[in-house]
């Protein structure tokens, strides 16, 4: 086997170790890991101490792994993630106090919206979103907005492709699923009531820059009933105003400068940016432990 | 070479390439990676297309990388960081709303502490923290509060150790340590004054379970002027009580159950815990589109 294909062999497989632990998942057994993973039980207890030697699974208790430190410490230098997240939450915030129930952040990922943050209240509706899960984007009001706005043959080829339908009031079929993302272009935000659960209204409207790029969707989940969703509407467009503002300040910041760039995403106080730019990057990371 | 240690090797080369991407490093050039993880540039031109086909590293413009989304997402399984800060936020935005400052929340690794949270203001302090970030455990108040409930062992081994001094005040050598941690383990808190930046005080209290175990430190970074640190303690340890409480009862929940568990640390509405329990894992997953 060539040295290049033996490489991505073995990440692929270290992969599918870490893909056994999905958004719902407690810690695993080995056995779980491997049948997860489709994997040989002595290949699986090899992977997982490779990843257990890296801080990338820990042990919990008797013989059961969890994902470890490691992996998040890494994961939070994504910019698309991470550092968008960072910015929109003062303005997930703000929709929050005032309407009580799921405000939630998503990206577009292959064929799914892939939800990013989420705020919620403990009395608020029935909600099928979770930081780091998927929804199909026909299902989501997050996904028909992220469609509206993405390339015509992403729509050609979700609308050609399969999803499931929850409830009764799902989109049916490619034809309704095209007049939902042309109103939700035209409107400039979406409404999808019922599609995932009978009880539960999607809003959701574009996170959209000066130069038209849309970075997410920011959307509610609310009760269906006669509140008008007008207001809620209103509200989701000033606060995604206000992410893509605080985008572009900070992409157009620091990020900007020759040399080398703070992380563009950063969302603290006015002196600790200035004090990071005095310091420079090297200075502010060796505030780390020397012999760790 | 044995296989194992092929996979050990291979997945250590994975890690440096995504370890050259620090807390405030942007984009970088395969050249910039090859540089960060001391790597030829042939090697490293290997490495990073493996990691950027698994969606692991993405393309930025022309010829740049950036930690990927699917990097992100794998991460957000990670119950000790991704799962105690979502349960940790409400609480942490009541502190916030009162202090208006930095509030931040920090778990031990090695000899640091890797802060997984922070929620700040404008017009705050300034403030070394960033989430995803490490300070050596003597120069941070939340350091002080997690070693006075470490074993003995570590902290002989942090006191043996070094750490830098960026001001004159910085905690100077393992007796004053030693007498600090003491301080902390008696009264329950930690106060640090101007031990990265003369203008900042850091207050932190341990997040504490019923069982004894410390799964956190909760901090705010302050001015230092004549504010009473009294009030932030007192606020401080309320939030910290409630975190703990939000731990146990979920960790007590549906995590503690037989058979396939929901994720443990999960903040939502009660309703929606209860549909997730009704469908099943494998149902809430099937939203994702089927041809992804």
């Amino acid at each position: 086997m060539a040295r290049g294909s033996a490489g991505r062999s073995a990440l692929s497989r270290h992969l599918r170790v870490l893909g056994a632990f999905g958004p719902l998942t407690g810690d695993l057994t080995l056995s779980e890991i491997a049948a997860a993973a489709a994997l040989p039980l002595s290949t699986a207890h090899r992977l997982v101490a490779e990843l257990a030697e890296e801080g990338l699974l820990e042990p919990v208790g008797d013989r059961r792994y969890r994902p470890g430190l490691r992996l998040w410490e890494l994961a939070t230098r994504t910019p698309g993630a991470a550092g968008l997240r960072e910015l929109a939450r003062p303005w997930m915030g703000v929709v929050h106090a005032r309407l009580r129930q799921h405000i939630q952040l998503g990206v577009l990922s292959g064929h799914d919206v892939l939800f990013i943050e989420r705020l919620s209240a403990p009395d608020a509706v029935v909600n099928a979103t979770l930081i780091g899960a998927r929804i199909a984007l026909p299902l989501s009001s997050s996904g028909l907005v992220l469609l509206a706005h993405a390339p015509e043959a992403l729509l050609d080829e979700v609308a050609a492709g399969h999803w499931s339908r929850p409830t009764a009031r799902a989109i049916a079929d490619a034809r309704e699923l095209r007049a939902r993302v042309a109103d939700a272009r035209r409107d400039g935000y979406a409404v999808l009531d019922g599609a995932i659960h009978e009880a539960s209204r999607g809003i959701a409207v574009p996170v959209i820059d000066s130069t038209g790029r849309v970075h997410a969707a920011l959307g509610a989940v609310v009760p269906i009933d006669e509140t008008p969703v007008r207001p809620a509407i209103e509200l989701l467009t000033v606060a995604a105003a206000g992410i893509a503002r605080s985008l572009e300040a900070t992409a157009g910041g620091a990020a900007a400068r020759p040399g080398r760039p703070l992380r563009p995403l950063l969302a603290t106080s006015r002196a600790t940016l200035a004090y990071f730019e005095e310091l420079g990057v090297d200075t502010v990371l060796e505030l780390r432990a020397h012999d760790d």
